[in-house]
């Protein structure tokens, strides 16, 4: 049977205090919204999401799963049916787009309760560790019959600590029915979601309780919620790599994104930062300080402390990163080595090379940025410019000091310095000089 | 009517372990006392620190306010009485200078309740997580007493769990009478500040308990303590960012001043520290691993990973300041660039100027420092040195690994290297020749 | 009497999922192992180490320590009876290798309550937070009658939350005669330790209860489990240092190790990891993101921010090593500083040199390291190329640029960098150039 799933992801968010639309606020460096896509996914065979009229990168965030615009905000219920076209004649779920620490299995169990019996609606449900202002769930025995907010809620309903967590599932005719019958006779004149529960048990239709654990269900309403949601996804990232075999000395201070792939027996030390599509392998290790993105690192690699390897990089099997070095779009070959204050831009080295302390490749001249070609076996001397385009031959050797502008032959040595000059006494010329300057 | 605070500062704190006398050690880059005097200031008239006869550098951080000095510690009355001349003819306030956190919301609730009735003094109390040794607060309904130091309780006064937090207010005339009141018949031969709500009571005066929340009535007595003062202060700094809509992806790692201003929009990342004097506008970034101090960043400005800022930096709108960057005293224009190994010190760059890779500004000549302007649309080369005092006009280009020692016109090609020469087969003579070294 | 302890490290760990023996797996840098023999050291007369037979390097790690070898694993009564022959004359305790957290306190107590009346033997036991599925402890008043497994455990007994934390200690002899009682007929057909308290009470003697907090008794089994010991270890590390009259700023940033020694009086700021090896006097500063491993920092001397020092480094009183600085095997003299970008390696500096930003002393030839000396009152100006092995006299000037190749007397002023040129309008030739390249 079709599979729906209606995400609302309409709202100005205005607690954010933020220009840019709450749902697309990252977590692990990927908007909440596509968190709850990426959840979505394998669970129903269409997503469709729900924006405000002057959301183009909502839209474009979404793509390319379908999109409708609520064109004016009247309501959670409203918001929905702006999606009612197309809700298709299976089972529709409807949740929000600012929950977006949802997991793929919880959603599925939504879905699960529909084949039981008369039940007309699955509803999700959690126990906040502070029920604070949240809508309470009013029934017995895992059925709900109305979700009642805490503003209307009687002082024994507030004692209730089940709480509408924001999911609800019916057959799409139901839902169609049902939604089209919440009112909006309140204080605001708007029309809430969360009535539907009362109005499928008015249609004699059970509503049934999926709860699931609150750190599912925190939504985002805020920077401090948005930071707490961050923290129960980092939470959830580190206890997968350590379930993998992956040692974290302080999993606390390692931040990682939803796609870090790292293998078992991998160390990774206090203080590294993990961006997006960074793979490791076995036996390497990321020290203290370290910060990767969009890259690649080989087994038995030591990367830092303070390496910065940033997006197209590759480093080989047992080559070495070490301090204040930065590689862009630079491939490491095996067992070579860059320990030491470093920058190496759009540059391939090949295997067993040295890469000397201070080195800069001088990848862009104003205008456009240019590759640097250094072979395997290469001693390149410390704080030695190349300024690229430019290639080193293997078993080269770079003089320590030189500026390096034309190729280098396999073999040969370079070197690009001025000749030193020793003036006997001269410091304390130097030194008075100074003084009178 | 005229308010005085009197602020005992003359302890030892020798539970410290430290040169430094206890009130100085700072919270947020700022001292335990000027936290205090910062509390103080919208609420008091005036500000009196009682310091010990061997703190001039409490004097010092007091200033402006008056201090004066407890010649011999016979305790926290002794202390109190220390400043009886200043009590004036209006309400005193006397608090304790190791109880850096608290409000000045509390301290004036101190105050509000001797406007009621009969009530002779005003007491602050706290519930600790852990009542622990703390002296606890006898009485009833809104009430004191006494206070009972742990050590002299009954079994059943020990289950009190209100706790004496050192605030106590009250007319100048009374605090005076009562202060002299208090006898030193105790194993210490000291005279106690606690005894004074027996006192108060025996004048058949009430003593009226205004309760804080525990975060605010720690005080710091050992190192220990000092950090969690450390962790409520950050935590309230991360908690004001975060509600004006900056993004701050792990809270726990990001560490503020009390001074820090930053605008909403901005996203911090993991890892960053800020020192005082920090400003930052609108949708500037500040990535991980950051270190700045006494400086100004522009909107949209990207700063880091492994950027540090030092005081009398700016960084205009959109420019970038990238991996292993320092900049001392610098003013980066809109749109510059110095995103790798570089340091900058007394310089000014000019908007959409680049500064290549392993820069360095030789700002010190082992005298003085002197300062470097770069025009606007200025290419430098990677690995330059830019000998200080000098000057690169607009639009110009300095060729990568060039010193720069005199003047670069507007529009000039700079460059100062030595010439490459390859030694074809050079490598193995190199090779060789080290061997024998 | 003789005292002896057996550590059963026989385990595979495979829930570790990694190559390398469970308990050499480090906390705070060091193996499990090694904490636990260094917790039995002061304890026990002699320490003996059963490992499995493929585990060569848990051996080494345990030398020169007694070690033998389990060559089949029968579970952990075998594995105690392969050392049978080493258990003497005196009193035996066996404690699990993986129990990396246990005190030489409470190893001590296991002891001392043999010497009361007939009590046969003491057995450690704890309240974990979550008792979850640990054996627990049945018996009463401070003794036990059997540790039950919690699968065979009734309701009743699983609601016990005292539970076995691994630690037997008997007279040898006793020790002995119940091992060999101890029967393999359940499901895995294994001898298990644990039924050890059963057997002892059948031969009419009394297991006495010895009990320790759960923070001692944590195994570690997972990587999350080495992640929780290493979170503890840690802990222990700052409140000792706290306690020492050390500040640290924010305490759950800063990585210790179990040797780090560091006076009253210092200051360490955010994210600080000290490596093994590291000692640090009074009145020095480590500023944030600083790495520190084996080295000596000296009084009122300042480190850091981004600073990283390595093995082998001694900086000397109020000297200075700031941003992106690397030291390795460099003595840094009395106020002598290098504050930017630079690497000294295999160096010495004397008293109150100024090394200035981007100096690269150049120490590896491609085949060997080399030293580079540099004298006291010496200024090496920016950018500087230091090629060892080489030395620098007192109070010589460098040129900023220079690549220094040879050695410069003292007094003397040494420069070694290609004249400036030049061409005024170049920019614009420059550019087209590029635009067409």
């Amino acid at each position: 049977m079709d599979t729906v799933v209606i995400i609302l992801a309409a709202g100005l968010g205005t607690r954010m205090k933020s220009a840019l639309p709450k749902v697309l606020h990252p977590l692990a460096g990927t908007p909440m919204l596509n968190h709850l896509i990426s959840a979505c996914k394998p669970v129903f065979d269409r997503i469709v999401v729900v924006t405000g009229p002057d959301m183009p990168n909502v839209a474009a965030s979404a793509a390319p799963h379908q999109v409708v615009v609520q064109h004016e905000r009247h309501g959670t219920a409203d918001a929905a049916m702006a999606a009612a076209a197309l809700f298709g004649t299976g089972i529709v779920t409807i949740i929000y787009g600012d929950n977006p620490l949802l997991t793929s299995d919880t959603l599925a169990q939504l879905g699960r309760q529909l084949s039981a019996g008369t039940i007309g609606m699955s509803l999700l449900a959690t126990r906040p560790t502070d029920p604070g202002t949240f809508g309470r769930i009013v029934g017995a025995a895992g059925f709900a019959t109305r979700i009642v907010e805490y503003a209307d809620a009687s002082e024994q309903e507030r004692t209730i600590d089940l709480c509408n967590a924001g999911g609800f599932t019916a057959h799409a005719d139901d839902m169609l029915r049902w939604l089209k019958q919440i009112g909006n006779r309140n204080s605001k004149g708007e029309y809430y979601l969360t009535d539907i529960v009362k109005v499928a048990n008015a249609d004699a239709r059970p509503v049934a309780v999926v709860e699931a654990p609150w750190d599912e269900c925190r939504g985002v309403n805020s920077r401090a919620e948005l930071a707490v949601a961050e923290a129960v996804i980092q939470a959830r990232l580190r206890r997968a790599a350590l379930d993998a075999g992956v040692t974290l000395i302080a999993p606390e201070t390692v931040f990682l994104s939803a796609d870090t792939m790292i293998a078992p027996d991998v160390t990774i030390e206090p203080h590294v930062v993990c961006g997006r599509g960074v793979s490791i392998a076995s036996g390497a290790v990321i020290r203290a300080f370290s910060h990767l993105e969009g890259c690649t690192i080989g087994t038995g690699a030591i990367i830092g402390p303070y390496a910065r390897i940033r997006p197209g990089s590759v480093v080989d099997e047992a080559a070495h990163v070490g301090n204040f070095v930065e590689l862009k779009a630079t491939h490491l070959g095996a067992g070579a080595k860059a320990n030491h204050l470093t920058y190496l831009g759009d540059t391939t080295i090949g295997a067993r090379s040295n890469i000397g302390a201070g080195t800069i490749t001088c990848n862009y001249d104003g205008q456009s940025k240019h590759r640097t070609t250094v072979g395997s076996n290469v001693f390149v001397g410390s704080n030695v410019a190349l300024v690229a385009p430019i290639s080193v031959g293997d078993g080269a050797v770079i003089g320590a000091g030189s500026v390096i502008t034309s190729e280098v032959e396999a073999g040969a040595l370079a070197i690009g310095r001025a000749r030193q000059i020793n003036k006997p006494g001269g410091a304390a010329r130097y030194k008075r000089a100074k003084d009178k300057s």
